[in-house]
């Protein structure tokens, strides 16, 4: 078994900070985006999109997508449940890592491949749609705060990969000058207390 | 139990398709999104991104998010399995349903956003941008063509939730002008043998 990771990219994060919640160590290979180490055939034979992280079975299946390699891993090593604990629990903070997915995760991540040089030249990229991603992420870290006021985590009482999702985008947010307003109180107590937790810093 | 529905619009026939292929019934309502009575106080206070498809739970739980709702019934319905059969196989079902969703089901409903008179007023269009994701759906069906030459199905050879997601993104294009291009053989033979499908009229 081995990870594709990335130190500098928000996906591969997630992965690691999941697997340090497990305790779970897996050896890795870095691959280099910034040469584009990613977009080559050979890392593309493994993930056709070209997205890290990819886990290499010991079968020989790659198996990509982040919220994929957390699943194996949750199936693998139960416990501590980060991904719900009977049907309606499971369903439930699904819901809730989707929404951190699509509602910042995703829009932070625009605003940085529409913004940034570092995509200059990679990828077309439109200037306005990450300023649109921008407001939408802005607006999504308020109703976040909303529903912190009612509950340690994201997905409820306990820390779940929904709180890795949402950890990970507002932190990848910082290149793109995105920041908790100092208003959100909750968010604001939210993001120190997961920051804090040791699995933050993997 | 109720499923808050809406006949025209692409995520809930996801999980109609899903219900269909597992033989479960439920009770339904229609938002009506054409008045957006899916942006009104009302339904936010069920599903605060005032997306279709929610499932009203029998505690009064509101579950949100098409892939979770699937999930929900996946693990109470098992029977035929739509999300993979074992640790390995449900994870390379996820990451075939999150390919499908990023890569071609996503991209095609930007193209829909940013450009459709439908969304004028309603929400920020920057038509540049639905031209950049129909390119993308585009270059993601010769893609998946390319794969479908080796299977049966998007993710293996049995039928799974990522070909409901597949269907429903591409037949979701034909308001958009996108569809498959002749020459892509393996995906105009998939497209037909899953429309068949009693469940695809779901």
């Amino acid at each position: 078994m081995k990870l594709y990771d990335s130190q500098s990219a928000p996906n591969p994060r997630r992965v690691r900070m999941f697997l340090a919640e497990k305790g779970v160590s897996v050896p890795v290979e870095q691959v280099d985006i910034a040469s584009a180490a990613n977009r080559a055939p050979e890392f593309r034979a493994k993930n056709p999109t070209g997205g890290v992280p990819v886990l290499e079975l010991d079968d020989g299946t790659f198996l990509a997508e982040s919220v994929a390699i957390c699943r194996y891993f949750e199936e693998r090593h139960p416990q501590p449940a980060l991904m719900g604990t009977d049907a309606q629990d499971r369903a439930v903070v699904e819901m809730w890592q989707r929404r951190m997915e699509l509602e910042l995760f995703i829009p932070i991540a625009q605003v940085f491949r529409n913004g940034h040089p570092f995509f200059a030249g990679r990828i077309p990229q439109v200037p306005e749609w990450g300023e649109v991603n921008r407001q939408h992420a802005e607006a999504s870290m308020t109703w976040i705060d909303r529903e912190l006021a009612g509950r340690e985590f994201i997905a409820g009482e306990r820390f779940t990969i929904a709180d890795i999702t949402a950890l990970c985008g507002i932190d990848f947010g910082r290149v793109s000058k995105i920041r908790i307003a100092a208003e959100l109180a909750n968010l604001t107590r939210w993001h120190t207390a997961v920051s804090a937790r040791p699995s933050a810093k993997a």
